[in-house]
């Protein structure tokens, strides 16, 4: 009953019980000091949950942590200009636009670095040319008008340069460009007005904003490239496979054949719904890019992007395939024994078509297993459908069979029913034929949207045939199928 | 038979008749002539068809056409700096950091210009300030050790921010910071070697960076702003409607009533698909915004993203329902018939709850109509329950009825009819029954996701009482709800 320090004020009641008197103002003192050490351990918290997660992003995409050392790099070697005596005395203050440049352009893949880059000289020339056109022209035409003429100018090019960034081919290939080329020309405008030696200053500027993005390409391009076209070629297949297994999955969920880990792949749809603007922002850097690994400078990256879109259309569809989980446990287990043969069989032919493309895709070569593949589903798709024929027959069926399963409460209003034969009313049989016929229609839009848009893929991209991976021996065409089947088991 | 000029040449065949010669190098010339005319000719469609695009884009948002302007605008005014003596004497060289300031931090909305020009001010700071500390650090200990210390030091932190913008949180929020941050860091870490006065020069920098960020930010928020709380505002309930729309027009076309309008915004959803990284965009500019028109400093744009995924789960489900518009001849006309009604009635009261929540949320005023939406689209939703309960009696029905639809072709092949009575087989119910069910989902999703995400925005944004609107006169209870009903048919 002490405090601390051994100090106690205490009151006694009329009743005879005592009450302590705690030190008011040590009270507060030490709210504050609670307060203050709450909000320090909440800082602290904070400050280690950032850590964290920025470790955990390091360890999980260590290339990320590669870039950073190359920004870091490409900034020291920029800042030699400044440190060594020679380069200095070469480009003077002007070292400044390299380093500027080389923070500004630096961009996490090749083709985003070269997109700035080309951008960025591009735009300065242009606008440079053009503002000492405009300079000249009005230096000629007195020094009272000078300023109106450059005004106006720079208003005029300003104003709809900053109009054309409206528009989205514009937007998202020359964005960068526009900026600086307004940036540019204002700069030389203005500065044409005040600096006596121009196209010196012009010269210096050009000169190291070419050093700057030089510095860069090859940086990025050299020392562990990040090609966003290769980005964009390993992100498509893996949104299908996702795609596939969250088919999988859901199907095996709604019949009870799942296990944990199968609950936590049967998200893997959402991230295909999420990924239009990272592959688009993908495409757009991978068309600026080079020849690089197994893809030319033209490499059709546009259908890319429609074999994404296709993938959404699916994704779609197993999203609304997902919400019928709710109800799974309301379809009698007689009609889910009937239809969980042929459903099973649908999920695991479709994903395996959905896996074969993207296989396809990934190792750019055709295949001969995917026609069969889609036989395979259309098969399953009849074989469901027979299965909801033969339903009817199940509808009507003895008494004590459908008691087994979890009897519905409707039954027992139905007065319809004679009285050894139950009916299963249709509404019963509603969650389980709706679930089948989205899988149907999943299966439609693999068949109309994925397999056309990686067939054009393959046509453009002019994709290996399968004989390629196949040792030249014997080749008798009758044998092609099996042998060409062995090389891609071995792929 | 002659040429333009006259002259032919031809040769007589054996058999009589004659074959003109073309002169081959006028041929050739003409050819290249053609060939340019058609060059030339595809250049200009292309320039033409590009400023048709614009002018169309100027015409439909003219508050674009005036940012462009605006831009202009603040452009000459900055760089009146260079143009008059007294302006320039004052900050000098460093006139240049206002013009690029004024290029760089200049965006479309007032929230996008305010983020730039925030990041731009307090990373400059930081950045400053600390690369001053550590060139006072590096200046003491000796002249050799100091590019080391530099290098080293921009080295870390380069490296370090950089890596901090892969992080979610940072990149929305800091990322342009970041940039910056390094920016200004290297440039007076390697500044600070050679420049003697850079108390000076960043003094002069810094106040011509405060001038350029002022002047945009005076042109963006007081000459016709757009807000972008007040374009997420606008954009949400947008998004909303449309999908109540393409709801209706998808019923709506299933059954047959459909017009050649009701085609064209039957597409409608599909914006809402696609609005998820605008959305983000503008709540994460609004988030910078100060109180502007009806919204706090902290009003909770948050929310809007989260009814904006609703309806995203919405679209998801009517982009399902769309494609059961393929099958929608297959339905024998009496099952159509049958489901018609409630079909609508359901398609149109789930899309009047939207429309109920869309008005809600463009005026930010609760409804007490709302409530009784909901019901009635419940209400809508167990007449199609009931209506598919009956659906049985329907399936077994004198042949003749039949007869007069479609027949159906495998009701030739059922063996198991009766001679008089003819069965609908379960398979040709199945498209009508999961196009009920999917609309039955949708308007689940509508009740489960919608209405909640408008409730919670409504619960933090303090949305108005209805009564507010009312005239003050004689108001007892009892007649609110009418008295409520006459004010929103007025808003």
């Amino acid at each position: 009953m002490t405090n601390n320090n051994g100090v106690e004020w205490s009151i006694r009641m009329g009743d005879g019980s005592s009450m302590v008197l705690e030190p008011e103002h040590k009270y507060g003192v030490m709210r504050i000091w609670d307060g203050l050490k709450g909000l320090i351990m909440r800082f602290v918290m904070r400050v280690w949950m950032f850590l964290k997660k920025a470790w955990d992003l390091g360890v999980d995409e260590p290339r990320k942590f590669f870039h950073c050392l190359k920004v870091g790099v490409a900034l020291m070697v920029v800042s030699l200009f400044y440190y060594m005596r020679p380069l200095y005395d070469g480009v003077g203050g002007s070292a400044i636009w390299a380093v500027m440049t080389v923070v500004v352009v630096f961009e996490y893949t090749v083709g985003g670095t070269l997109y700035k880059c080309l951008n960025r000289i591009c735009a300065t020339l242009l606008a440079g040319f053009l503002a000492l056109g405009v300079h000249w022209v009005a230096s000629h035409s007195g020094h009272q008008f000078e300023p109106f003429i450059m005004g106006t100018s720079l208003f005029i090019l300003a104003s709809a340069t900053t109009f054309s960034r409206f528009i989205p081919v514009v937007k998202a290939r020359f964005d960068y460009g526009c900026t600086i080329f307004i940036l540019t020309y204002s700069l030389v405008s203005v500065s044409g007005y005040r600096v006596e030696h121009l196209l010196h200053v012009a010269h210096e500027r050009i000169s190291t904003i070419i050093i700057g993005t030089c510095l860069c390409i090859i940086t990025s391009m050299l020392i562990f490239p990040v090609w966003a076209g290769t980005e964009l070629h390993l992100l498509i297949p893996r949104n299908m496979d996702k795609l596939a297994k969250s088919l999988d999955c859901c199907v095996a969920e709604y019949f009870g054949h799942d296990d944990e880990e199968s609950k936590k792949s049967s998200q893997g749809y959402k991230c295909v719904l999420n990924s239009k603007a990272s592959e688009e922002a993908m495409e757009n850097f991978a068309r600026w890019e080079p020849a690089h690994g197994q893809f030319n400078f033209r490499h059709p990256w546009k259908k890319y992007l429609k074999i994404g879109a296709s993938a959404r259309s699916c994704a779609y569809c197993i999203e609304t395939l997902t919400s019928c989980l709710d109800s799974k446990n309301q379809v009698p287990e007689s009609l889910k024994n009937h239809l969980d043969s042929s459903c099973m069989n649908l999920s695991s032919s479709a994903s395996r078509v959905i896996r074969e493309l993207s296989t396809m895709v990934s190792t750019t070569t055709r295949s001969d297993k995917i026609d069969m593949a889609v036989e395979d589903m259309k098969n399953a798709v009849q074989e469901l459908q027979n299965d909801l024929k033969s339903l009817p027959d199940l509808l009507v069926q003895p008494h004590d069979k459908v008691e087994e399963s979890s009897t519905p409460k409707s039954l027992e209003k139905n007065d319809r029913v004679p009285s050894q034969i139950t009916v299963i009313p249709l509404m019963e049989v509603i969650p389980i034929v709706s679930f089948a016929s989205l899988l149907m229609e999943t299966a439609s839009r693999i068949e109309e949207n994925i397999v056309k848009a990686v067939e054009e893929l393959a046509d453009s991209a002019q994709f290996k045939q399968p004989e390629d991976k196949m040792k030249p021996k014997n080749n008798p065409t009758s044998k092609i199928v099996s042998d060409e089947e062995g090389a891609l088991q071995r792929v």
